[in-house]
């Protein structure tokens, strides 16, 4: 591997680079509405300093894969994607009422907490959420603007643009498809592998690539090839988050550690744990699941019950077979030979044990 | 007047029939992903039946003032401000836990009643809330989709791209110092007109006629004349919905004639009856604004203190004043002839006693 692999340090700089010049216009627009609007900016740049830029590596590899040379026009309309997963993942902390996104509190709760440091506590909680959900609305309507403002050329973009389209659609209808699946308590592995197909491996993967690709004016082979790259990396993608989401860090993820066992996430490790599980390991998972006030201790027993029934293991062998598949997929493709290099690089990267 | 003032019968009908076609493409769009996203499309036909689209027809009449031909494209380009207007209509609804809009349940109601129905009632609320949210970011991302899919020139959607870039973001500003209003209960004429100017006059109005003027390539000066009669008419026009918010009968606004008081709306209207009531007044004030439980009896009597104070007199001379001034804006202004009549016309229905 190279000393920086995929290139992922210097897409970060870039991406971070065209996200800071975007939020200080942004800024300048909100400062002539009034001074009272400025904390939007500082919300922002908060939740925007971290994420790993995936989605905006896969644009850029997209396009290198296509033939596009190196320039700085496409860092920032790679960048644009951050900007909508930033929105999403506003709401989606509206949504699933999470407390911390990122190892800062949520969005929703800095807006609460301002407003009952304010005196308000009565409208706290409502003014948090409503607030969260306008910000989240200005950062997906920045993502259009930053996108068509990226200094591409006009054609590109307009190549780019149903690409652009399927995405968004897609991201919304796999979050319902995960809120219907949560609330109506359906944990079939088949469910939510759909809710992975469109809220994860389209959203994060395929059509990053594909977005990048449309931009440098690639044939539709590399687009095949995206998608075959891109599926199977997504689903592996996902798996690792779910094992994260229940095992990883709180110093790395960023999560609370008991965070998506008490949210009841139906993921499809869980799914997967209820195949396999005993009545006794399934009593075990019914009590813990969803339990807002899950303890450490409970949460230990929900980890061993996935230890215990194979299904962590199945996981294991999963992401493993996903990820073979996707380099697979590299193999005499129409690619770049720096893109099929980077995107090797990227699928291990994007699925490691800990990131 | 002619018979059709403002030719509003007409672009009424051709705004209807491209959103009729967006959402069929849009339907088979969702269908790839599952039948089970198709109530998506027959809830947002429901919504999107609704409405007076002055915001296409501001665009429409903007097009037309800078000089630009009938053709069905522009038609097709207002209409993604109903989407625009739609999303914002259900992320309001969720911020205000209103009840109705356009006569029907709202959004969020609509889904909180599926999943109570089917047998999850504690799920209920929160899908509903979490449903909309996702509904309300498919139809800000498809005020894009629609807008750059209009059939316009790329150097024409060039054009107008900084005026939907603003559009979108001035909304989402207004809103929130709404709602930072409404919570704080701040309640001053002018920090209410300071909402009105974003949430209304500039978004419903001067936006609308700058989009559609950009889009024909006009003058600078094209601008400034839509900014003349924008700002004054979107104040008569936010001013005249107080009004009806208050006092208009609910088979016409499609409002419970309780809503705007029992909400606790923060509106240039109350801020008027506060300046001017006396401190028996402000009690009956202070007893029902905000009451969720708010009976017919002490609406009744709170529209006593609006009408008694003379603020509803004043409201009405604003009004009057403001369209005036709007009109007069036009006198000799660089702007077709036809667009002048509609613009005139376009003043008086939108400001219209019942409407």
């Amino acid at each position: 591997m190279a000393t920086d692999p995929a290139g992922l340090a210097s897409i970060r700089a870039a991406v971070a680079d065209a996200l800071e010049r975007f939020l200080a216009e942004q800024r300048a627009v909100l400062s002539a509405v009034g001074a009272d609007m400025l904390v939007w900016i500082d919300v922002m740049m908060g939740l925007l300093a971290g994420g790993k830029r995936l989605r905006p590596a896969f644009c850029y590899w997209g396009w290198r894969a296509a033939g596009g040379e190196d320039c700085p026009e496409i860092y920032v309309a790679a960048a644009a994607l951050e900007l909508l997963h930033a929105s999403a993942l506003v709401h989606d902390d509206v949504m699933d009422a999470s407390n911390t996104r990122r190892g800062m509190p949520a969005v929703h709760r800095q807006f609460s907490a301002r407003m009952a440091d304010a005196g308000f506590a009565d409208a706290a909680e409502a003014f948090g959420a409503g607030t969260a959900i306008l910000i989240g609305d200005a950062l997906l309507a920045w993502t259009d603007e930053l996108y068509h403002g990226s200094g591409l050329a006009a054609h590109a973009l307009q190549r780019g643009q149903p690409v652009l389209n399927a995405m968004r659609t897609e991201v919304v209808s796999g979050q319902y498809l995960d809120l219907v699946n949560q609330m109506t308590r359906t944990e079939t592995v088949q469910s939510a592998m759909r809710v992975v197909l469109y809220k994860t491996a389209k959203y994060t993967i395929e059509r990053p690539l594909h977005l990048g690709a449309a931009l440098a004016g690639g044939p539709p082979e590399v687009a095949e090839t995206c998608t075959e790259y891109g599926l199977p990396l997504g689903t592996a993608y996902q798996l690792r988050d779910d094992i994260l989401g229940v095992f990883g860090d709180p110093a790395v993820t960023g999560k609370p550690v008991t965070g998506d066992i008490s949210e009841g996430k139906r993921t499809v490790l869980i799914a997967l744990t209820r195949e396999r599980a005993s009545a006794a390991q399934l009593r075990v998972l019914d009590r813990h699941l969803g339990d807002r006030r899950l303890t450490e201790a409970g949460a230990a027993q929900v980890r061993a019950v996935i230890t215990d029934s194979g299904a962590l293991a199945e996981c294991e062998t999963l992401i493993s077979a996903s990820v073979k598949e996707a380099i697979a997929a590299l193999d005499g493709a129409p690619i770049t030979e720096p893109a099929r290099q980077a995107l090797t690089e990227l699928a291990v990267l994007a699925t490691a044990r800990a990131h």
